[in-house]
């Protein structure tokens, strides 16, 4: 049996999974029981294609680059794996003499790496995950690598759009925000109200159906008090029907492409309300920006990497490195390993009780559970012509 | 008379509009010529309105604030003004024995700078301009104060898109930049490429006409080569008629409003190409992204801010503070008062030696000129997997 350790990337990146893996290589490095540091280029699809990079000997400056780069180092990949897949998989693990193998991934992710496990029981080889996600959407762990800077960012971006608007205030401007299913990212631009009058008006949220003529009430009163409005809202938001609130723009054999919400309510505002408005679609940027990271974010990603080198090296296997929190003043977490298994892990959305009542904003319980994780906004701003 | 000092903002805000009204405080405190420091509430319209905001007696930590945040902290407009407007404003300075007025902004404002000088000739009121434009457009200026600073959070977000592109290669990502006219900003996303690879593979100016074929024959052919393509376009595309590449969404009495270039060309890649597309639109972000500015564009500002109080008190009116290069290296400027006469500020397009021959990017004469403006973009990244 091999000594090997391998790293597998699954999903989209978020700005911090670099960290992770950072944590990965280092821990591994100083682990006497890890023999070489592989890591499979763009994902599964890599393992299956034997693609593996050799991490081994990873400079400290390399190390520090990784660290400082956004994306996936090493590829990510989406591919739906078949059970010929898995098989296939064992093999080329046990040829390559890989007894570590560690996802890095969100729900997907956590369950191929129970499946795999699965595969591999009985050959020694070991599957442990890493949890991570800008969505949140992970069970098993109080929030996932990723969130905390995907969340820094919308709240800062929020803030300074209110800020740009309360200048120029001829606008309704619709931010819209990534989280296509669960509104944690979404909810955290409300982080930007911290500071009186830089928060946003409105707050869509995915879990919170869809009203047209309930918004643009809004809108229509809100504009009777303030000139410039900010509206966050969730790429993903839906009719209480449970359909999506923009309509197909292609339809292809294997998918189908929607229109931009942000457009969408941008458009709904100008052409029921005559009102102009605007919209901005950060996208990628909120799991890109690596300038805005939130630091207990960077830090947390790193530790969850060396705690699965550790973790596996110690025997557990189809498991996953979990961050619970300890207590909120000060922040404290501890990692644990949580034991994993297939089909378990359900898609967390935001909490009702994060919801603020009219499913507008949020509560403060919200505010409580995200302020320690993405720490401060720094910049106090000011105002004169509110 | 009056030795009032009056500052007024106008158009779009910049990213350091607000160190230039902090360079105009700082200049007109310490000028014992200069009586109340006033400035206009929400543009031109504030001072027809007469709605001043003193700020004699702003404070150095007040003077921090104004710095550091976005968009206008008294507020700017772009209301158009008649005749009656100019000799009602006319009227307002003297009654509010202002003598010194100053107006920031683009070519519109440097037009209404003209225009009022004109008005309040023989009054002894002088008008000074402040250069401003995210879009560099403006004419009699090596660059204005806020294009720097868009220029290099075009770039940088350039770069962080390519790299997450890179680490999960399935997509054409179409990232629209702000810039309608001219394509100053557009092509900054080019200074990504310093780092070789991290560049975008197109840059689509509004200076060089659309041609869909083309485009799509372009990314058909780059498809071949690698999986992830990333497109910056200038919001304002035209087609060789001058018509805006997208159509009209909605039509007023007042205005007619468009869809978005970037939406519009991720839907003709995924409709025509049959490759899957998303589309990312920063918009207001890279004006109001604070943390992302360029140095130097916040000392300039700062010091355009200082000339103007400078050159007004010395008795200059009718014209506007202009920024002129000495040297590229070491990077070196002088600020000079240069004479403004109405209607004489052309739109400054991006020159045609900036543009590369195929017209999808720029020479490395927009580099050397664009470099010392944005300085380092700081952040090396690293890639395993291309």
């Amino acid at each position: 049996m091999g000594n090997n350790l391998l790293i597998v990337h699954g999903g989209g990146p978020t700005a911090v999974i670099n960290c992770s893996l950072a944590g990965v290589i280092k821990g591994a490095q100083e682990n006497p029981k890890v023999g070489k540091i592989l890591a499979a280029k763009n994902g599964m699809g890599g393992v299956l294609r034997e693609e593996f990079i050799d991490l081994t000997d990873t400079s400290e400056e390399e190390i520090q680059l990784i660290i400082d780069t956004p994306g996936s180092v090493i590829g990510t990949s989406r591919d739906p794996l078949s059970n010929e897949d898995y098989e296939r998989a064992k093999e080329i693990l046990i040829k390559n003499e890989i007894s570590y193998c560690l996802l890095n991934g969100g729900n997907g992710t956590m369950d191929t790496t129970a499946r795999l496990s699965e595969f591999v029981a009985n050959t020694g080889i070991r599957v442990v995950g890493i949890p991570k996600t800008m969505d949140n959407d992970l069970g098993k762990t109080d929030h996932s690598p990723g969130f905390p800077s995907a969340a820094k960012y919308m709240a800062k971006t929020t803030k300074e759009i209110v800020a740009d608007v309360k200048g120029l205030p001829i606008h309704v401007v619709i931010v819209e925000s990534m989280g296509r299913n669960s509104g944690w990212v979404t909810a955290a631009s409300a982080l930007a109200g911290e500071q009186e009058g830089f928060g946003p008006d409105l707050i869509l949220l995915p879990e919170v159906p869809f009203v047209e003529e309930e918004f643009l009430d809004k809108i229509s009163s809100l504009q009777k008090r303030k000139s410039g409005i900010v509206v966050v809202a969730s790429e993903g938001l839906k009719l209480e029907s449970g359909e999506l609130i923009t309509k197909p723009i292609f339809k292809s054999d294997r998918a189908v492409y929607y229109g931009d919400v942000g457009s969408h309510l941008a458009s709904l505002v100008i052409s029921k309300l005559g009102i102009k408005a605007r919209n901005e679609k950060p996208g990628l940027l909120s799991r890109a920006s690596i300038d805005i990271r939130s630091e207990i974010d960077m830090k947390e990603a790193y530790n969850v990497g060396m705690k699965a080198v550790e973790g596996i090296t110690n025997g557990y296997t189809s498991s996953m490195v979990s961050i619970q929190r300890v207590s909120d003043k000060p922040y404290q977490v501890e990692y644990k390993m949580v034991p994993l298994t297939k089909g378990m892990i359900e898609e967390k959305l935001l909490k009702r009780d994060y919801i603020s009542k009219d499913g507008y904003g949020i509560t403060k319980e919200y505010i409580d559970y995200l302020k320690p994780l993405v720490g401060n906004l720094d910049n106090k701003m000011i105002s004169f012509n509110d």
